[in-house]
């Protein structure tokens, strides 16, 4: 379904959300951003013109070519993340938020991404032991190792009690 | 190409980057979170059993039927920010960064959102006085006026000196 993304292949079966710990890092895979995909995206979620043809991108103060919308990218840089939770023995139960997302660079047509992530906080819920909340860093990374976007996101996990 | 949003159709033609006030609020438009959209967002960037299907969603704790990617949510409450713009004379650059997203309540498929937004804040940039950047509170509420998302947003524009 998503053939643009490659995960990580590490396995964790051993990482628990008991065991993990705030600092520890992952990479998470890469996703191409192809030309045909950021077009598709743009045209139903961002239609500026900047996003859709080289030819419109050119006359913009920052883009220089067609550049992916900001978020195209945001959902790109989730998408690896419920895939590393599988290869761990954490359990997921929903996304809770976002603390902060941020567009350092453009990102163009074709532009090879690899994400990774950083341990934030790791909480226990007080009123529900068997719920906790994790929020990680999420950086990406064009292939010219410039770091393009980077976000603070919050998900609900089983505790494992 | 954006075939279920359908935005607000109030023109400020007065409105400029120095007319504008902190708190000033616009009702941006409404969009149909339509059960295809929903699907053909999650199987290219959301790809979670119970974004996909009705079935896989009545296993989960939160979700009682196939509710939308959190990341679909947020890229529909950005399509109508672009277009309001249009509606006024001030003229856009960017999107700068997101501050916070909130994801409150499950958005589910052919629900309708009704997004508004206010503005939290001004500043233009002191060494490119051309230039200056719009923070605002864009939220979204379903057909039951529930608030569903909320998130704080800004954007580069022209400050028109």
């Amino acid at each position: 379904m998503i053939t643009n993304s490659t995960p990580d292949m590490t396995k964790y079966p051993d990482l628990t959300f008991g065991s993990l710990r705030v600092g520890d890092k992952f990479v998470l895979g890469k996703h191409l951003m192809a030309r045909e995909e950021v077009i598709a995206f743009a045209r139903r979620f961002d239609p500026q013109p900047f996003h859709l043809s080289d030819e419109a991108a050119a006359e913009h103060a920052v883009f220089k070519r067609m550049a992916a919308s900001g978020w195209h990218t945001a959902a790109v840089m989730n998408i690896l993340v419920g895939p590393f939770y599988e290869r761990t023995s954490i359990k997921g139960l929903a996304g809770g938020g976002v603390e902060k997302l941020v567009w350092v660079q453009p990102v163009y047509a074709d532009d090879m991404l690899y994400m990774d992530m950083e341990i934030s906080e790791i909480r226990r819920s007080k009123s529900k032991p068997h719920l906790g909340f994790i929020t990680m860093r999420v950086q990406a990374h064009n292939q010219d190792d410039e770091l393009v976007s980077h976000m603070l996101i919050t998900g609900a996990f089983e505790t494992g009690i």
